[in-house]
């Protein structure tokens, strides 16, 4: 029903590409153009999609951190994009670019972050031109875990997949995906110049991107949950269907940023039952039509770590694991819906995010004959914890996040009553202290500081034409 | 294979039943007993299971009140036993009687939760012998939702049960479930007499009770998920056919009271993936069995409403309502593992389990198709805020959780930076302030009133000889 209804919007209403390289690149592949309008009859849309491939391997500087994108896998990363940053003495302003480096090097720690680099908060200190750069170089020298690029314009597009040539070699980037990014869909129904003109370059280089209708569910969609979803397939199909035009058999993602807009105060909301279902059936969606599917993880709109961001975030993140996501983004310190960044939450998004792995993969069954030998030996009255199978399991048995407290209240008390977001912050900087940058070869990483030093210097010449 | 697994423990290793007329029942039933170890075959034990109802209808004093337990139907309970109380201050102390009426008021107006009264707290200011004399009448007073009966020791049952008769009448209560409570077993393999002896005297007035094993697994359990849900499992099914040999067709319940050691300390731990997995399971075998299943909800050990209060209920919830657990518990107030009863908990908890029930309901369909046409009337970068579709739909499109803050970081902090634990607590007296007792027939009340100071005397005369 859903998709039967996506069809008919791309071929009845079209979905606006608003840049004329796209459009022709549309008209060339055979769809209806009318200015920036494109309708794409479903024999075209699915032709093209369906050579997009269903998994691929995203590749990070240590092979030991690269990792699938579809079919059964799950891979996490965490904040993007806050232009504020929350001090450990509770102070909320503007991130640096600093702070997102310590981000880097506190995600290149946390062992279910597999992205790790990029844009976690905004480098409000650097001029914004030259942002993209410092965040990439950044990304490739504190970690060597994979790395999100920037891609609002052609420009920044070239100049990070330039950097990867630079770090992985050009022939490798050539051949294999190494870098991904966001395409934020202007719901509804279209697709800007920003994104467009970056997209284009990352396709053609054979690098994948996730086409995510941003919805603010009510305001930007039907108020309806299935409603939504019918109109967000559409122009995540339609973006996953442009990647093939420019470039068949290219790895793409089938993205949804999911937020419902508050009737109330038209503020966005997150956690909620609706969102769920959404997440749900983006994952049916993503996998009825065979692609890697993007959404979103661990949001919340509170501005602190209190009880509504870990209700929140479990609510949402309950549904991405169960929806079969298979890159479930902002699963560490996302806060205030994303305008905040909260080191301490990254570190107890993580601890959580641990359970949600092991969740997925289901309990163990293959030592079901020697627990059934153990209640035998116990029998009744006695307790397990010198039994030869408890010992034998004693480590594995159970998952023990090591940040939720389970300290009796005296022991607790004692420890200085310490709630959530303090024992996030005391692990962010345990982290931090102990952070070794992991190894990079000389010659590379002074080619990649000198790209950027020439970009911005060029950069800034244009900028004074 | 766990049904196989838990067939061969009743069979062949048996459990404990420490009570002399309990056994005798089972020697009657044709089990085979030696001392207090009973050892049931499992055509025994199938053939009592199968003659207790898959539902029945748990009656409220309110009609309106009145719930299902079993099949597609989900009832929440909130915190039950807490010996402390949280004050607004922060402070933890002893509870009191005055601190249980609180909470019964308070959840009979939170509408997500159908059994209101109990011993949400421990009344430590009254006699404990006296203790469910109170606990019964107060919830009987202040709510006209479903309660909790005492259940330690036939005396304490044989007092609710009297005390049910003058509120709902003798004949009523004989051909009617109006109360419910808890059997905690004593993993491995023991049910003790202060729940046996409670147990006849529920089962024979054709009252239910929820036969609990209280794990925590990997102390009284294996060190394993499957493992320990095979013992768990025997445990609730010897209960549940306890009951049936007593009152064949009475009403049951299979019950799980389920935490995990944390294996580093000793301590309960709540919320981690293996306790979900737990939960999952349980919920299949009483299905299997076509028995109506009771487990727990939004438990934590945190000892406050921070993150990890949020982090750990959900995570717990959203494995008992996709388990299709008939009643969760402890959906309301539990913090501290149960020893600390916090209000602001209650508010919170009803908040996100408005959401939780929606969620069980599954997304709207009916209006797909007029969704389809607010896509149209608004086209590619319109807004939908003015479709009529959405005006139409506005209020009931999505869930909005009332505690879930989701103002700008600007009007927060105007209004005060409040977290979810002063949320809570100003909801909490928002809702004492406004309280209204329910009617109840004067004649009733005095009655019930009189019974308790009378038993209440003959105990303290009891315990004096």
């Amino acid at each position: 029903m859903v998709h039967e209804a996506s069809m008919r919007i791309l071929e009845e209403v079209g979905i606006e590409f608003r840049y004329d390289e796209a459009v022709d690149i549309w008209r060339t592949a055979g769809a209806e153009v009318e200015g920036t309008r494109v309708r794409i009859d479903r024999e075209l849309l699915l032709g093209l999609v369906g050579q997009a491939p269903a998994q691929f391997t995203l590749n990070a500087r240590n092979p030991a951190h690269s990792v699938q994108i579809g079919g059964r896998h799950m891979a996490l990363s965490p904040n993007s994009g806050s232009p504020f940053f929350l001090d450990r003495d509770g102070t909320r302003r503007y991130a640096t670019r600093a702070d997102n480096i310590e981000c880097i090097k506190l995600s290149h720690q946390l062992s279910p972050i597999n992205i790790a680099g990029g844009f976690h908060c905004e480098a409000t200190d650097v001029d914004i031109a030259h942002r993209h750069l410092a965040y990439y170089a950044d990304s490739m020298r504190y970690t060597d875990k994979i790395s999100i690029g920037s891609c609002q314009g052609a420009g920044q597009a070239q100049d990070t997949i330039d950097m990867a040539k630079i770090v992985h070699g050009a022939d490798f980037v050539e051949n294999n995906a190494v870098i991904t990014g966001f395409m934020n869909g202007n719901s509804p129904l279209v697709w800007d110049e920003s994104m467009l003109s970056a997209a284009i370059v990352y396709a053609r280089a054979g690098q994948p991107v996730y086409y995510s209708p941003f919805a603010l569910a009510g305001a930007n969609t039907p108020a309806s949950t299935i409603g939504g979803i019918a109109q967000l397939n559409a122009e995540a199909l339609a973006g996953c269907a442009f990647s093939q035009a420019i470039n068949p058999g290219s790895p793409t993602i089938y993205g949804m940023f999911l937020m419902i807009v508050d009737m109330r105060t038209g503020s966005p909301m997150t956690g909620t039952p609706d969102l769920a279902h959404m997440l749900l059936m983006a994952g049916q969606l993503a996998r009825f039509y065979g692609l890697p599917v993007r959404s979103v993880g661990m949001h919340t709109g509170s501005k602190n770590l209190d009880a509504q961001a870990g209700y929140e975030a479990n609510m949402n993140m309950h549904a991405a694991v169960l929806g079969g996501i298979n890159l479930i983004t902002h699963c560490g310190g996302w806060t205030e819906h994303g305008l905040t960044c909260n080191l301490a939450k990254y570190c107890t998004d993580s601890d959580i995010a641990e359970g949600w792995i092991r969740y997925a993969r289901g309990p163990r069954l293959d030592d079901f004959a020697e627990a059934m030998e153990a209640v035998r030996e116990v029998g009744p009255a006695g307790h397990y914890l010198g039994a030869a199978h408890t010992i034998a399991n004693y480590t594995t048995a159970f998952h023990m996040p090591a940040l939720m407290d389970q300290t009796s209240f005296e022991q607790w008390e004692e420890a200085g009553s310490k709630d959530t977001a303090t024992l996030g912050f005391e692990r962010a900087d345990a982290l931090l202290a102990g952070y070794e940058k992991p190894p990079i070869d000389d010659e590379t990483e002074t080619e990649l500081l000198d790209f950027v030093a020439r970009r911005m210097s060029e950069i800034s010449a244009e900028d004074m034409t």
